[in-house]
């Protein structure tokens, strides 16, 4: 089977990555086509060794492609993919767009890869970042006692916010380690040597990312009553997202009978084993590579039958670019 | 009346946060005793404009001495406070080795200043750092309310490890902002554009510093059925300790009347309002000052009656010497 993918935003920090998945995991495209705005329209790309040129992404981009993989925002996304699907694409979005329409589904291969075939608009939605490495890690615990309750505070990585926040960053490290005052600019404050919330608003006093963490995993999990309370923290990391979690659940969990469901989870690797210091998987050691890395699973001190984990993972692989790379794979073997 | 302050430990970090102060605050000491291990004795110090001279800690070290400060480790306090409180002085111990003893108080002013007076061993105990903070925070909430179960993740600041620690990870962020590779020595693992669980092994795949957060807030509020579900992360932060709390009480709670007790409350600086991109307290701000700041009070999405909140302090004042001094102010008034 012939299959033609486009990469819509090809040039951001995302859109790169999806690039080199596709190429890392010799995804059988027939040819692969990157769009992007016009300012980034003409500049050139490597793939698979050979040179790509980055085309103008128009509502006529779209002829011939089987598969159109976004990461272009939200507002793109809104705009063009509607587009895309009329030409016969399917789309995996990246962006918040489309993710709580009832017709898009919204899928971690991993959790709810049976969820991709119902695609009334023919767009599929990729979750956030932080959804996606929470579902991996909590998905298979879910399954066995029905979780009650999540609370989940989040560090997460400057990679996240794109490739300006990226750049500014590691110029605000050195500064900020000579003993230099910095100035932000991408970053509402400065990011290095510090901790912040720099999502927009959603409601009731949350951020939109806290927001999604909510709705965007009751709707992969498929089940409204599942409580969330969530705390997003921007830390100055240049790549990969953790996450620090207490789930209560209906059945009474242990840390043992967690570990049983997590050890050899899809998608999971799994840290077992006494608390040493350092010794929890680790932001700068899951940078550049594909699982989730599941880490500190203890039983609550406080609540019988709770728990508490620790998930860290590439916020631009997993929890962008394979995922949306992983659901084009379940399209082609359909 | 005159006030003999000694300093033990005078030479580490909060040592010298104590020594600044106790000039800060004009603590009405009628002379000031910095003392340490060998390896430091005869250092000078610079205190309050004059030069004093770093004398070595021994069990006489502390013939007329009124009240010592004692932040020297944890062994060191077991060895010479009982020797400071026979020679007549109360000690004030910034380190963990009395704080579960039954016979010491572990006092933060703000919130069980009456404890001060019962103290049999002639030692209190000043709370660990990331312990304090919550307790300025969530004691006014306590009164109120009844806390029965807190979950707590935190973002650590470098200079809580020491001065070795600080300088060692201000080196590390110029490396990893220029893209270079560095080797930790104080720390486990890298700590710039990392996070990582740097404490000691505790019990139950916990560490250390998280069973202080448990047993700390129990023997503060005078609460053994207080419930608390603690993760403690370091992050690449200098100095300024941040927390995502959240809190469920025996009695309803909602972000409007925490925020009305919270108001003016001793100690804390609120920020109340809309959500607004990194408008919450950080640590970059909090670092240098007195204060603990509250932000982000807002209503549980998943539990009724429930909050969560953010507290940010620096933890070499507040979280340390700050308070420690402050117990001393306490005990001079009385």
């Amino acid at each position: 089977m012939s299959c033609v993918v486009a990469v819509v935003g090809a040039t951001g920090v995302v859109g790169r990555e999806m690039l080199d998945t596709l190429e890392r995991r010799e995804f059988p495209a027939s040819r692969v086509v990157a769009l992007a705005s016009e300012r980034s329209a003409g500049k050139r790309l490597s793939f698979a060794g050979a040179a790509i040129e980055v085309g103008k992404l128009g509502h006529d981009s779209f002829k011939g492609i089987d598969i159109a993989l976004f990461s272009a925002g939200g507002s793109t996304s809104k705009e063009f993919a509607p587009s895309a699907a009329a030409s016969g694409a399917v789309v995996i979005d990246n962006s918040s767009a489309w993710r709580m329409d009832p017709e898009c589904p919204l899928v971690v291969p991993e959790v709810n890869a049976e969820a991709i075939a119902k695609r009334p608009k023919g767009i599929i939605a990729n979750p956030n970042c932080s959804t996606i490495q929470m579902m991996v890690a909590l998905s298979p615990l879910h399954r066995a006692a029905r979780i009650k309750h999540i609370v989940v505070s989040t560090y997460q990585a400057a990679s996240g916010k794109g490739q300006a926040a990226l750049q500014e960053l590691q110029s605000q490290l050195v500064s900020v380690g000579q003993g230099q005052a910095v100035t932000p600019k991408v970053f509402p404050k400065p990011m290095a040597g510090n901790v912040q919330s720099d999502w927009p608003a959603g409601s009731g006093g949350y951020s939109e990312e806290e927001l999604k963490l909510v709705n965007e995993t009751r709707k992969i999990l498929g089940d409204e009553t599942i409580r969330v309370s969530p705390t997003c923290v921007r830390v100055p990391v240049l790549t990969g997202h953790s996450e620090s979690i207490h789930v209560q659940f209906h059945e009474p969990m242990s840390a043992a009978r967690a570990c049983e469901l997590l050890r050899g989870a899809p998608g999971i690797v799994l840290t077992e084993g006494d608390y040493v210091p350092g010794g929890e998987p680790q932001p700068k050691d899951a940078a550049g590579t594909d699982p989730v890395y599941v880490g500190r699973v203890r039983d609550d001190l406080g609540v019988s039958g709770a728990i508490n984990l620790w998930v860290v993972a590439d916020n631009l692989r997993k929890g962008a670019a394979l995922n949306a790379v992983q659901i084009a794979e379940h399209l082609i073997k359909r």
